[in-house]
């Protein structure tokens, strides 16, 4: 698909400018070394090649082959490459799940005879795409138009661009080109009837051509192979910056107006990005920014920025981006703040390190202190603001002088250089190894992902989390049935006995110890306390009797149909910081992790992490320890602090028997957990299960 | 300062690179109209000018004059200038407020001198300002050194950039400059010893030759003069977008090193910006983006927001944003949506309306589909994104002609072109009246910056709230003492009696009603809990004896010195939502109010609105409206609504007390108010004010 040595066009055209011409007229002038043969059956020649009236008539079997015919003649088209053995389809041919039923009937024909034979086909429905160094162009783009030169690609890096949107595509293949990014390799899936975006990502891992890869997506549509590509990526070093739109209510409504994606939760998917290290970019422009900063391959786990400048202001400014990124700006260690000192009365030499107009009188004062900031500081990413000084006919020569004899001995570190300067001259820092950012902001932004990057890169591949073997009831299990089962599973639940009678409650509670909880347990019941089902407090043995009653008339009243299989008799747990935990099963990744803390923060703030099963207990502290209410579980408003790790074993345990469970098992949904004082432990004080 | 006839360049030198020498060379170059007089007593002519050995050799008083001295005898300029009746005095001169203890004091002295005479003065140690119009350049920045054209000015608008750093702005000029954007006048203040940000803004707000307002600060210094000048420039329609640095800690803390600034608190500063419609740009990227969307000076107080497109990916992207920025796009009308179906069949036309690749055939549908927006959607912004298309040599013109036959008969929209291409190119569109945005994403977020313009242009100004009549006792009030004086404000209290014995604590519980809450009453106590103080749920007249013997008990043993002068009995409120109202006085914006929900949401998320006092009661709703925490207080979580409308009447009095109460005021503390369901009133539930 990315690579062949012949290609067929079938439904070529000899104007160049159709869609089934510009694949050919590209291929002729960006000289595509195979055979390149035409398909058309009204002509002997198409743009100057010898034509052939059918796919049966061609000279070889081509190793890939463009279908631009109109849609009634699609499916003839890849049926007969199918049959003599082409591997590889590429379908610009429209009109199908984008339209209507019938068209989704047709491209499911289409998929299953390329499957018959074996083919991989991409689209139908997409724009194509093209791997220019080898002069490949199976595209319909009108980029190749616009007086800008395709072959050899300027600029810097290899970025491959994944993209299921061909219009997107190409603008962010475009936008590239006019910020000096080489994407020498571009491929649109379209309506990824059979390749999927996870299977293009997956090329660009492998492939020695690409060093990183953007994608853009509305929905992945496929999880097992999304999921292997990027496992891929990170074990190859290669960055992967990710659009994936739809997130707000709105967008993601205007998303399943425009494609007939299935996508499962945007959330969750935001979830996946993360756990693969994979920058999610919030729009073109940071996607480009991170892309471009990551062109030379320095991706350093343990990122900290150092920040020279000759503006105070400009210095605060990248301070107050750095926190945002949560992006270190350690100080300078203090015997270098004093040599700087000495240099320059009046510097600020902590960091950010201002040198002052000083060193308009002497620019060898900014390599001492660039030269300090790398060798006393060891910051791994730096930004030099020097603004306009950077095109100054007078000083510019002479800072790039300096700066360029310190980065020469630290060629490891992360350069970039904040200047307003002309193009060419751009271009000539870039040359020297500079990144070039007129916005520090935005550097910052680019230069934190490089970090985060190197961090995901660093990370052992997930460990495998040893699963329990779970046996699931024949129907939804009771809160005692549910609770035994993730019990087993290593999720501790409170201290409690499953009662039959009044007597069995009361040795039950004097056993467990006063007070205790006391619950009506149905299978039939799925939210006790709407029908009065949950009495808190219960002080002694005669108020145990009392509740007993109490519950068993609640339910004649108000679940007459219930079937009461007995009273959970607890331990009422207090002090504890109520945690809900919980399993969804998503369409696309399968079942999901859940945590977030009780009461607002879930129902108002929506303040939970996510994360797919299995997650092992270094994973769920840090799942724990993301949520914006931690604070309260880390000694926040005088309590003392709370018992994460054993919240992260239960976390843990849950996805492992989500995992375990199988497709039967729909949700989960443990809350409260009641965390207890460090040490005390965490423990499930109801538990929901819920089979499909 | 801004516009003079006449010019002394005090300390003025032949070589035009130097600091003296700049400002000359560049006023010769760029044709000042005026006389420009250079003072240096060693030569007779500088750059070719007849030159004067000390201000009182001038051959009249000029308008402002330049100090370019050093530190030594900048003191004896300004005082000669003063003497000579010299408005006017920029002083580059460094080395006062920003260094140390006597910088400050020589600092003191130049203002005074200046006050004394009568004179502005801009700086000390400033770069300088220029009004590029006027051929006026009293600046040492290299800038005009690097070969761009500085006169004419080129360039869309009349943006005028006001900074308190030199370095960052010019960096600001030099990248507008490079967006196509006009900066005619660009003033930077310096040390702000007597000009301040405040001024140079009020100036700006009253310039003709000015449209937009750009400005930096890293700490505003003064109050009145800062407001005073936010509310001329809102009522000449004139946007000010502004970046204030150290919002994040690690900002604040640079920004400390590198200023002598006494700012405010940065939250306080936010919320200013906020009252007067202020754009607070979080970048230079977005400053610039947001600045450049003003240029039409099209500011619509109800903005929507109509997007065409021909990628439904970019469609979604959009919509994404749109919502971040909460920049309403409703969909087209249904009968307008069935015609767009009919011209192309499987568009979606709803918005983002998607007119799919079938415009490449008939290019005419882009108009039809545009207008169909304009006229039928309403909409007031607009965007077109047709990414390469706008650079398409066989698609550009047409398209150009279908959006200008549109726009020519609807040039009250704002529009926006997304496309890639050229720098001409840009320059075409944009003189067609276009804003041209390469990143979708951008564009909306500068879009959305013009509507609250809009919003705030249109709202009538602030009208005067009514103050009371606060007398302040000599001393702090106890709770009791505080709750009577916010009761007399306006801010009613839960029902409650001070009460100076046992029987007088039982009648007055058996008059407010049972259960009743029971509190030490002490000038000494500010914190009751802490000393147990409070009681609550008092049920009945036993446990009212019983209760003060306790808080009696509490008060001997825990605070043995604090006078007890009786006891508080109230009402104790139930199925209220607890909310916090406060006010703290900011040095530089004096007393200011503060919302926020209890518990969790102020402690550990810091969800507070906050407003300079006094605030009106819509202004106090749309507070509490904007707090994250807000669905608690409309009906989340099963609750039902609270009385939003009586916790704004309150929040509106406690700050009209605060405004009326003057400086002697410190602090107030109400914390719980209770806000009960919708009907039932907010009441104070305890309150603390602190007297300075």
């Amino acid at each position: 698909m990315l690579s062949p040595r012949s290609v067929a066009v079938i439904g070529a055209s000899d104007d160049p400018t159709r869609i089934g011409g510009r694949p050919l007229s590209y291929m002729i002038s960006r000289g595509f070394a195979g055979p390149v043969w035409p398909v058309n059956p009204k002509r002997d020649r198409v743009q100057g090649l010898a034509a052939f009236p059918d796919v049966d008539a061609l000279p070889g079997v081509p190793d890939a082959a463009i279908v631009a015919v109109p849609g009634a003649l699609a499916e003839a088209a890849v049926e007969a490459l199918g049959r003599r053995g082409c591997p590889a389809a590429i379908v610009f041919t429209a009109g199908y799940a984008e339209v209507d039923e019938a068209g989704q009937a047709a491209q499911a024909r289409l998929v299953s005879i390329a499957r018959g034979h074996g083919m991989r086909l991409l689209g139908p429905n997409c724009l194509g795409l093209f791997n220019a160094p080898l002069g490949y162009f199976p595209i319909f783009t009108a980029s190749f138009e616009n007086g800008w030169p395709a072959e050899p690609l300027p600029g810097r890096g290899r970025v491959g661009i994944a993209s299921q949107s061909g219009a997107y595509g190409t603008h962010l293949f475009g936008a590239a080109r006019n910020r000096g990014i080489a994407t020498p390799v571009v491929v649109t899936t379209g309506n990824e009837a059979e390749v999927t975006l996870g299977d293009v990502i997956g090329w660009m891992a492998e492939d020695d051509g690409i060093e990183v890869i953007a994608a853009y997506s509305e929905g992945v549509r496929e999880g097992p192979r999304f999921l292997e590509a990027l496992e891929a990526a990170r074990r190859a070093r290669k960055p992967v910056v990710m659009m994936k739109v739809g997130r707000s209510a709105l967008g993601a409504h205007a998303a399943r107006s425009h494609t007939a994606s299935i996508a499962g939760d945007d959330a969750v998917t935001g979830a996946v990005l993360e756990e693969f290290g994979v920058h999610r970019a919030r729009n073109t422009e940071e996607m480009l920014d991170v892309a471009y900063a990551a062109t030379p391959r320095i991706y350093p786990a343990r990122n900290t920025l150092g920040v020279v400048s000759i503006s105070g202001g400009a210095g605060v400014m990248i301070s107050d981006a750095a926190e945002e990124q949560a992006m270190p700006m350690p100080p300078m260690p203090e015997d270098a703040q004093e040599r700087l000192r000495v240099l320059i009365p009046y510097c600020n030499p902590a960091n950010p390190v201002d040198c002052t107009a000083q060193v308009f009188n002497d620019m060898t004062l900014v390599g001492a202190f660039a030269r300090a900031m790398v060798e006393d500081g060891g910051y791994t990413s730096l930004i030099a603001f020097f603004t306009q000084v950077g095109a100054s006919p007078s000083l510019a020569a002479k800072l790039r002088a300096q700066l360029n004899a310190v980065r020469a001995d630290h060629p490891d570190r992360l350069w970039v250089l904040s200047v307003l300067a002309p193009p060419e001259r751009v271009r000539e820092y870039e040359a020297d190894g500079y990144l070039v950012f007129e916005d520090p902001s935005r550097a910052v932004v680019a230069l934190a992902a490089q970090g985060r990057f190197g961090a995901a890169f660093a990370r052992p591949p997930r460990a495998a989390v040893p699963l329990p073997t779970v046996t699931l009831p024949a129907e939804a299990p009771d809160e005692a049935g549910a609770k035994r089962l993730l019990e087993e599973a290593g999720l501790p639940a409170v201290p409690e006995a499953a009662t039959a009678g009044v007597e069995e409650a009361v040795e039950a509670a004097r056993r467990i110890g006063f007070p205790v909880v006391m619950k009506l347990l149905s299978p039939d019941i799925l939210h006790k306390s709407e029908v009065g089902g949950v009495l808190l407090g219960v002080a002694d043995e005669a108020a145990v009797r009392a509740g007993h009653a109490r519950l068993m008339a609640n339910a004649a009243a108000n679940a007459p149909s219930a079937r009461v299989t007995g009273i959970l008799v607890a331990r009422q747990v207090s002090g504890a910081v109520e945690v809900a935990l919980g399993i969804a099963r998503d369409p696309v990744f399968g079942p999901v992790a859940m945590v977030g803390l009780g009461g607002v923060f879930i129902e108002v703030l929506r303040d939970v992490a996510l994360r797919r099963c299995p997650v092992d207990v270094t994973e769920a502290e840090a799942m724990i320890r993301s949520l914006r209410g931690f604070p309260l579980l880390d000694g926040a408003r005088g309590r003392p602090r709370a018992d994460v790790p054993a919240l992260a074993r239960a976390l843990s345990a849950l996805s492992a028997f989500a995992a375990a469970a199988g497709e039967r098992l729909a949700s989960v949904d443990v809350n409260p957990v009641l965390v207890l004082p460090e040490g005390e432990g965490a423990f499930a004080a109801d538990a929901v299960i819920e089979l499909g």
